[in-house]
């Protein structure tokens, strides 16, 4: 929500602010309470050019504060760029070479757009305690009047970070048809009630300056001391715990230790860097933002709540089309990833196509604007990926012809079921069942490279442990036909814990599985006295991920145990066939591996 | 840091505040910073009754803004008992038939003790902005006065909660030699960065408060929205995310999604619950607080931090002779868990002894005051155990007749040496070698009922998740003469970390494990098919915690890779002896269990 300062060579270059007065009828701007604004005013910035077609837009909403510069530089001396230079411009990971982008100061705002410090025409004075209440729907249903204006005939994609992403979801459900792609950062469905107390105190601590006078205050001192304080507070909100100690721990020591006695320290003013620093970020904020509008752009976001509003999260967003990228902040405790993740399951269990990553970071909500690395790769491969498409026919079909085990898979399941493939990787085998038998998939993965790939793919995937049964609670019962377990399931630590939840998800579970009944195991530890090693036990003992290893007829058992169907039981050795190994009576001791289908 | 209302039966009854007028010299209560107070009066509350040698006593150090009113009720008309009342009391966790609970309302403070608000003797006016800078350790010189005034010889124990924890241990630093025992609850050798900022913000809205006027406000209005507020925040922090969650959820829905849109709702005043709470926890406070009072007293928490202090933490405890007992509040973000366990981690490499507890709570720091049940377990059992004796040697003692591994462990581990139990259980090892051989320990577990078991017989226990070498790291090198892994190393994911971790931290390692490579899993593997299962290996292979299993000879190929000497290397056979195996050339096949000594 701050704005941070980037310089950057390869930026957009040289930008200018443009002021769109929108045309309205004789009602006005009606807002979602119920009353209306006699006149509407946007400031906004575009990069690029938008093409013939009027389809190549990404489309910025910005958080709480921010203004309408989101990248480049007013002049070629400014050494200020838009507040996320580092995610667009030219070969950027949104590419205004190929990318029409823009992005508006938001209704109720102070930097150029219609707010409660404009001058309303009916009396030509500023609104102040008369401007309206506004909505997050109110400001995107601008930015839409905005986007007509422009031109635009659809955006690619819509993007925004924290309150951005309350837009960017707005977006999405407002207008369905005309948003493609919605990517949506460090946001969640609504305010966690820790967030909210800190709003309230926040505002309390604003509308108490002597100053506020009932938010008219534009003829006279502005709340000053108010809008820092509250500044201040909100700023901690910003940060990571662990990156504030990394920041003052040590100044904060050394200046303690010498000042805690020293005359110039007291409990009025400690001297600490801290203090100097928060101080500052109050000042600064006082000198670019009106309290009012804090105050409705704050009422807004606190209001907002998609399940209140709707019903339920999944019915918010039961008509969107636009595929999702939904990206949590590990460290973030404003916008905490388990409230971010809501978005991603109310999605899934809508049907909706949706990729989640989670980002590893130490900036707390601050990321969304500091850790552009791994953001901007995921964001850039988003952009290129291409909406799934019918598969096309006369396309060489990959095959797994060196595996047997996917080979195995493809000839088991189904033309046009649907798979929650747990643990997979760069999405092959989902990509794979697509092109061959419009076979529909969700991947599951934990590993963000394996992920970039799942994305270049069109692979939907959620970064999770899936090896954690408590980590899938969140898919809905019976959402897909089939989840597959491929060679992970002697990594599971609560087997059955495991196996039961995705029966609960999917109709049935493939699992494939190396054998540890296998006659190379009976030997190693019989003859040599050693844990086995073998091309699918390729590891030692000591740092095996497979903590749970099982038999083709302990597997059984458990079937048996679980009262589950054993629809099919495939034994694997690369030189026998299945065939053979059951003639011989040895699938027990002649299976390297097993492909198992089993159902309730 | 809040008064929490409770109702017992159970209470120690009436009870009455006492003030005590300090005797002191021509140069008054000479404070840290050089500065002196003429006057020093504090107002305490006593109960239970002080025996004939003065050393039954149990001092209560309070929190911030707490006062002396720590148990009991004033009439027993009286409705509201004092703060920590569930745990102070006859047969309480802190038993008052037993105990002479003392607790005094702190230096600095405003509910009866000399403060800022108090009359200056030299002025007759109220002292407001001259009253002096103090410090965590004035606060305790202070009560040791009052201690000494009592004529309490020495302290039994000393407990305190969040800030109450700063006192206890400069009570233990300060006073070695009268403090036997030192309680510790959601505390930490300093304030975080992001604790200190909050500090910060709630300060400066104090301070900026029309009528604050520097801090000479007795005369004129008091700057009670400033006070109002800075609470407001503070009392955030208290509280954790889920259980503001849980509390304020359902209701911040149904109002916002009414209220919204609603005329009585505007962005200066919502209309929510949490709202009303906030501003319901400010006023209340207000009216029982003073702005100098909270300034001085967070002043005096802000500035404290025994690193910088006393150079490190190690030296800050060095010459203590306390017993420490540390617990720390999963939820707890103002004094987090990882920041509590630096006071253990400190005692520990000072050689102090410490037990330190890691408490499950949704109550955030007010755990301290809230979830009594299990902190009041682990209290009684800490006040009850006895100050670890030497050895009675006409005592019985036990040995461990039916069980040869533990056997082998006593023969093992020679006089007077010292061992690292890790997953000791209830510390019967540590316990029987201690009586048997002075062999002193310290253990390491997971098991919160099994900490109070070691708690009962005096042995120390740290809590933490031994089978991770991460949960190690804060344990000096070569702290102890052996690190014992007793039946547990085949359930570490990463063996040769933890391996080389341990054998960091000892000289010696003692592991203990079952022999996967014994006939019986061969035959189990071989003929049936199937996983084994054994008295050593009594599980399923689907939720067996012994995820990595190896054998006799793994242990010995790891130990070369790793260039460990081993010591000793005993094949452990209930029905053979060892020496049997070893002259049938079966130590593999033949072991069931193993006891290893290795060394670097």
């Amino acid at each position: 929500m701050r704005m941070i300062e980037f310089l950057h060579k390869d930026s957009v270059g040289p930008v200018v602010s443009r002021d769109m007065l929108i045309p309205l009828g004789e009602d006005g701007f009606r807002l979602e309470n119920g009353e209306s604004l006699p006149e509407l005013s946007l400031r906004y910035e575009t990069y690029g050019t938008l093409n013939a077609k009027g389809d190549n837009v990404v489309w910025v909403c910005s958080p709480l504060t921010a203004d309408a510069h989101v990248a480049g530089f007013y002049t070629p001396e400014d050494k200020k760029a838009g507040w996320w230079d580092a995610l667009i411009g030219p070969g950027k990971p949104v590419d205004t070479d190929r990318f029409f982008v823009v992005c508006s100061n938001i209704l109720g705002g102070c930097q150029g757009s219609t707010g409660p410090s404009s001058k309303d025409p009916r009396t030509g004075k500023p609104y102040g305690s008369a401007f309206p209440n506004i909505t997050i729907g109110d400001m995107v249903s601008a930015q839409k009047l905005l986007a007509d204006a422009l031109n635009i005939k659809r955006l690619y994609c819509v993007i925004g970070g924290s309150m951005g992403g309350f837009q960017a979801m707005k977006w999405s459900i407002y207008y369905p048809d005309y948003v493609e792609r919605c990517i949506v950062i460090a946001s969640s469905p609504r305010f966690s009630s820790q967030a909210l107390g800190f709003e309230i105190v926040g505002r309390d601590i604003i509308i108490q300056d002597p100053n506020f006078n009932g938010g008219d205050y534009y003829e006279g001192a502005i709340p000053a001391v108010g809008l820092a304080n509250a500044r201040k507070l909100a700023h901690i909100t910003y940060l990571s715990a662990v990156g504030m100690e990394q920041k003052f721990k040590r100044a904060a020591v050394e200046e303690a230790h010498t000042k805690a006695t020293a005359a110039f320290s007291t409990p009025f003013d400690m001297g600490l860097p801290l203090e100097s620093y928060l101080r500052y970020q109050g000042t600064k904020f006082v000198s670019r933002f009106d309290a009012n509008s804090y105050l409705h752009i704050a009422y807004a976001t606190d209001t907002f709540d998609l399940e209140t509003e709707y019903g339920s999260l999944e019915t918010a967003f039961q008509n969107v089309h636009a595929e999702f990228l939904n990206v949590n902040l590990s460290t973030d405790w404003l916008f905490p990833p388990h409230e971010s993740r809501k978005i991603t399951n109310a999605l899934l269990n809508a049907g909706k196509v949706i990729t989640s990553l989670e980002l590893d970071t130490a900036f707390g909500h601050d990321g969304f604007l500091l850790e552009v690395g791994n953001l901007g790769k995921a964001v850039a491969r988003f952009l290129n990926s291409k909406v799934q498409a019918e598969p096309d026919n006369t396309q060489v079909v990959p095959i797994f012809q060196n595996n047997k085990d996917l080979e195995l898979l493809e000839s088991l399941i189904p033309e046009k079921s649907s798979i929650l493939d747990l643990g997979c990787g760069g999405g092959l085998l989902i990509d794979t069942l697509w092109k061959s038998k419009k076979v529909t998939g969700v991947g599951v993965e934990k590993n963000f490279n394996s992920i970039l790939d799942c994305i270049e793919r069109d692979v939907p995937v959620i970064q999770k442990n899936y090896l954690e049964e408590s980590e899938l609670t969140s898919f809905a019962n019976n959402s897909f036909d089939y989840a597959v377990f491929n060679r992970t399931f002697q990594e599971v630590k609560n087997q059955v814990q495991l196996l039961r939840e995705i029966l609960r998800i999917a109709k049935r579970a493939v699992i494939t599985f190396p054998n540890f009944g296998h006659w190379t195991v009976c030997t190693a530890l019989c003859f040599q006295g050693r844990m086995p090693k073998s091309k699918d036990l390729p590891y030692e003992w000591y740092n095996t991920p497979n903590i749970h290893l099982f038999t083709y007829s302990d597997f059984i058992h458990l079937c048996k145990e679980e009262n589950l169907h054993i629809e099919k039981l495939v034994a694997v050795n690369d030189k026998l066939s299945s065939k053979v190994l059951t003639a011989l009576g040895i699938k027990n001791l002649g299976a390297e591996r097993v492909v198992a289908i089993v159902s309730r």
